[in-house]
């Protein structure tokens, strides 16, 4: 398995130092946002995570390898390429063995995470049961992939577009725990609330690595949920993005839009039905989520 | 993992010397019967364990422990506390890290008799599918449990207000074995049947014991159902039962009662609306439950 | 483990010398087709696996043991019995513990060939979510077992009668990657097409033993599905079956053939009307199966 590995220098000494490493993942780069804000994005959460203490490792998979930690070069590859591989589980291995260029997804990156040793995890939101998923049957491999491999995943919720409330029961279910870091509210992506608790709230980031700890050393597979509501100045309401949210839904559906096409759809709408706030609120997300990250890894490590 | 663990003398010597021990979860003492009826009950399904020639031990989590057996003292604890956690997968690793007291779930239980070694587990009736659960997906812990986890579970069936087709239906897709001990039909919990059949029917503890050797011997994880339907003296009958259920679901609709609050609404209404009956009923399956947990701990030690 | 399984002396050596082997089902022989014609099907796929040069090795449960390829008088007792347990997961002990006869289906082979450490199996189709198993929560085993199990299952797509759609959104979450044998469409069985395409094409049994690979030797736990579909001189119209399978399930359901009656019965019309040809179908799909996995087996070896 180490053969698939491949670190840079920085993150590699971090590892063998064990000093506090967070991943991020790279779908949020090639397919989340457009050149060139996605590669300051992807920059800024480096730093970030560099002022809190510890290390980014930003990955994806290049040339046959899993790349843990991205060079400058290599982040250019993935702000810039068209046609990057959405790499989730299913996906994992073929990208690999056929040496193409691919974006790791929630659950692609917290695979790779593990592989490599990393405990904790910055991203914006997971996927999680579309809404009528109790029709469809359409429900993200994070879920699962949560449920089996032990890494934690700091978030702001499940992409807004998801239901929320099968998304947590899917979790329950599957034994993983919510942990609402400074809230006990499961927050909603754009917004800071929704109609869902947590199943606990814990405000420091060392008894959210005490917690994690313990569940890994009593062997307790799968990872954890650390859901971090996106900062007030940068917050939307949420019964106002909710209504956003179902009219574009409705639209896609007067529209005959289906399947994959949904998604971009609607976040489109919600773009431009809050004059451009909704990226603003997604970056603000994202950087709230590397900080947290940070001070959680550094808090691990230290335990 | 062993520094979490906490066994009394009774239970250690018994696990050091192979002899047969049935794990008990503490959750039916804390939230399922009043005080002092939940402890009479626990001392009598001990004492019913005693009298099969096995060790009981009784569950839970305290003072930063998983204690496998429980003294007097700490039995009392859990009888008598105010706000004792439930404790399912989720919750496991963060009460023990919060020093918490926490009564393990028919999850909760199977997880710590797992890491504990013990292969038998008696309860009253294991969680499930809940009603509309194909709509709501409120699926309890208890069945991915029973998927990943090494332990046989003694049981009446399912909680009686779940679904249990689709409750055997998530078993049986998680390869699980339900064996009706000395019965073809599943039982319901109050009532000796049910509209469903079981995979196959075992009348000898000996010959389950070996069909759990064989399932662990050949690396197959996960638990089994041991499907033990009430004594006849204390069975209600399974249409009046399920009138009164549908009877308090509606009842429950009428008023708004949602979410956490369903479950007890509709016991206390099939409480009230069997006279009381259905508590005596419930005590009853326990102990029956215990008396066969015993013997087939038993055979499984002699094996 | 090794106590269960029994090699014939075919298998066993081509196992030692890292030769290439192929598992079959016998689920197929004594539940899927008629005798003498399931002896004749039984054997020709056996040849056709030896002409790609590698070793069939059919799959059963027999006196307490896992036969790991059949002789001729083994496969014959399959053939003809009368009874004969479906070993699925759940059925895998306790058929092995009462020493009975037992036909393994997918998931059960899946078992029973990682035990034995062969990678490859050629089946007809898989099991997957019934149709309408959104409401009844009606889903194979099959299905956990590829998400779990390290073995590639070549098929000609799901059983006609279940609900595709969601059987790929299914294996979607539990990241089983579902490729496409020379086709980038999901075959449904009968006929070479349907509404929905694969995961990735591939046309090169080097590449799919090289994905295989990449992907175990990953640690990425769990099945692959190879879908070929059923060769075009034998393939029946996608909307002629689909239309003959929802006649049939009308006529079931007018009938009030309910569970375990309904597959059967839909076989047997969708034979009728198709004028027996929906048979000569199935037997050309299970031996381009033989032959396609017969080459991946042998691809997977010398890589
Ligand atoms: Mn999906
Ligand atoms: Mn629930
Ligand atoms: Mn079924």
């Amino acid at each position: 398995m180490e053969q698939f590995l491949s670190y840079t220098k920085e993150v590699q000494e971090a590892l063998q130092n064990k000093q506090p490493v967070v991943a991020l993942e790279s779908t949020i780069i090639s397919h989340g946002l457009p050149y060139p804000q996605n590669l300051e994005m992807a920059r800024k959460v480096e730093e970030i995570i560099r002022e809190q203490g510890a290390v980014p490792a930003t990955i994806g998979i290049m040339d046959g390898e899993i790349k843990i930690g991205l060079t400058e070069e290599e982040l250019n590859d993935f702000a810039t390429s068209e046609n990057v591989h959405k790499v989730s589980r299913r996906d994992f291995a073929h990208v690999i063995a056929q040496r193409e260029l691919g974006a790791t997804t929630v659950a692609g990156t917290m695979i790779a995470a593990e592989l490599a040793g990393i405990k904790v995890f910055a991203t914006g939101g997971i996927g999680g049961v579309h809404r009528e998923g109790e029709i469809t049957w359409d429900v993200s491999a994070d879920l699962t992939e949560l449920a089996q491999t032990n890494v934690a995943v700091v978030c702001a919720g499940a992409k807004s577009i998801l239901d929320i409330g099968r998304t947590l029961e899917y979790l329950e279910t599957h034994g993983v725990p919510v942990i609402g870091y400074k809230t006990n509210t499961f927050p909603s992506f754009y917004s800071r609330v929704s109609e869902f608790g947590v199943d606990y709230q814990i405000d420091q980031p060392e008894a959210v690595a005490k917690s994690l700890k313990t569940k890994w050393d009593l062997g307790l597979e799968g990872g954890a949920i650390i859901a971090n509501p996106v900062p007030e100045h940068a917050a939307l309401d949420y019964n106002k993005i909710e209504n956003v949210i179902q009219e574009a839904i409705t639209e896609a559906k007067n529209n005959n839009i289906t399947g994959k096409e949904v998604t971009p759809f609607i976040l489109d709408k919600v773009k431009s039905l809050t004059d451009g706030q909704s990226l603003e609120t997604n970056l603000a997300l994202v950087y709230h989520n590397a900080e947290v990250a940070g001070l959680i890894a550094s808090a691990y490590q230290e335990n």
